[in-house]
């Protein structure tokens, strides 16, 4: 195997309305599943206000730490999408219409219906690349590497897929969840042992309580499928040993 | 109406699993409405891995920057639960057995049954203060302004409501959503007038896609209940003037 430096990302939500848990997010959720796919591992999310020094702050610590940060929302019509001006002044570049995504937005829109609000939306640092929109017309874009993408979830998934010949990963992360009717207690100096055993895999412990039945997952994750396989058997043996229902294995 | 200084709030969430996707985070949501029922308002949240580093710079800075801090996850009894230990290594004290907690869970679990995993869970800061455990024993706790709660959403909810007393807000936020039948670019410069005539007013705009119904969601939120109606009858009115459909007003 050769050892590839991991490739890190970072998430910012920007959005009162998730600060304010009005809405809950799924974005870091389907960002971080499309990334490890593609061998990128999340490694920080932030969710942060519509706020413009917060936003730039946030961008540009972010953007020298990590190898790629997605913003998700803020790039709609109305006063509070600022995400495209902040990240802007991030750069220090011009934030102004970009042809290509106005003759995108023009040609999307009927005849009469391209409004001020919506020709906002063109509007984003003016060297920047775009994300195409299959879904509702409206680009995303990217400077470096820092990728602004829309709140709407159903939107931004839409988006995604387009970018997978754009970003470098590295190999993909595998996972597998094995489900276990016990308590975490039982299991906690066994799953020890073998994580000091399996240092190349990352191994979580989970208790869950669905359906009115209490158990345990155990997630374990690596780039290298042996590695993985054999923590998985260890794992196995001694939940066979301690007479451990499993309950599911994916 | 007095103008009291505003109290702000950051949440750390802290758990591989909600960056793998695996897990999408409910605690936010949970934390940021209880917070601004008591006036607290929630300005930053961060997701971050179980490693100790990690947890102790982001407490340590958030601590500084905020009049209150939540923890949730990594308080179990399994290796990949560290936030006790990380917490006291951001404050400089004692890790080990505290007494009350030790009590508290020798009472709840059955003779033979409370095993070297599970007094684990006895272990934090020496001197913290415990957050209790209506809903499965285990307490959580908190230093200064650090709360340190589980990541089980359900047991989550369950602790919150016993710091009502031990948190200092101000005024409760309020808010309002009108749902309109339309896009946002029909109602941005509209909006965005509204906004500059209401300061007080933090005025969100989100457009949904429910049961195959598009519209747009006006969050109005402010402490002043007075303030907060004014903002609703200006929307009402334009609303009214450009003919568009209120589908409800909650």
């Amino acid at each position: 195997m050769t050892n590839k430096k991991e490739i890190i990302a970072a998430i910012i939500i920007i959005g009162n309305e998730v600060l304010s848990g009005r809405t809950k997010d799924l974005n870091t959720s389907t960002l971080s599943i499309w990334l490890n796919s593609i061998g990128i591992v999340v490694k920080e999310v932030r969710v942060i206000p519509d706020i413009e020094k917060k936003i730039i702050s946030t961008v540009n610590e972010l953007r020298n730490k990590f190898d790629y940060v997605f913003t998700t929302g803020g790039i709609g019509p109305t006063h509070d999408d600022i995400t495209a001006e902040s990240v802007s002044k991030a750069f220090n570049l011009e934030y102004g219409i970009h042809k290509e995504a106005f003759s995108i937005l023009e040609r999307y829109y009927e005849r009469g219906e391209f409004n001020k609000g919506r020709q906002k939306m063109s509007m984003m640092p003016t060297k920047a690349k775009l994300i195409l929109n299959p879904s509702s017309g409206a680009p995303g874009f990217y400077i470096e590497n820092v990728f602004c993408l829309p709140g709407v979830p159903s939107i931004l998934k839409a988006m995604i897929g387009g970018l997978s010949n754009v970003l470098v990963g590295g190999d993909p992360i595998l996972s597998k969840t094995i489900n276990l009717k016990t308590y975490e207690s039982e299991i906690a100096k066994s799953l020890t042992n073998i994580q000091n055993n399996n240092k190349d895999v990352e191994i979580g412990s989970y208790p869950f309580f669905r359906q009115g039945k209490l158990g345990v997952s155990i997630v374990i994750r690596s780039v290298n499928q042996n590695k993985l396989d054999n923590c998985n058997s260890q794992i196995l043996e001694f939940v066979k040993e301690k007479n451990i229902k499993v309950i599911e294995i994916d």
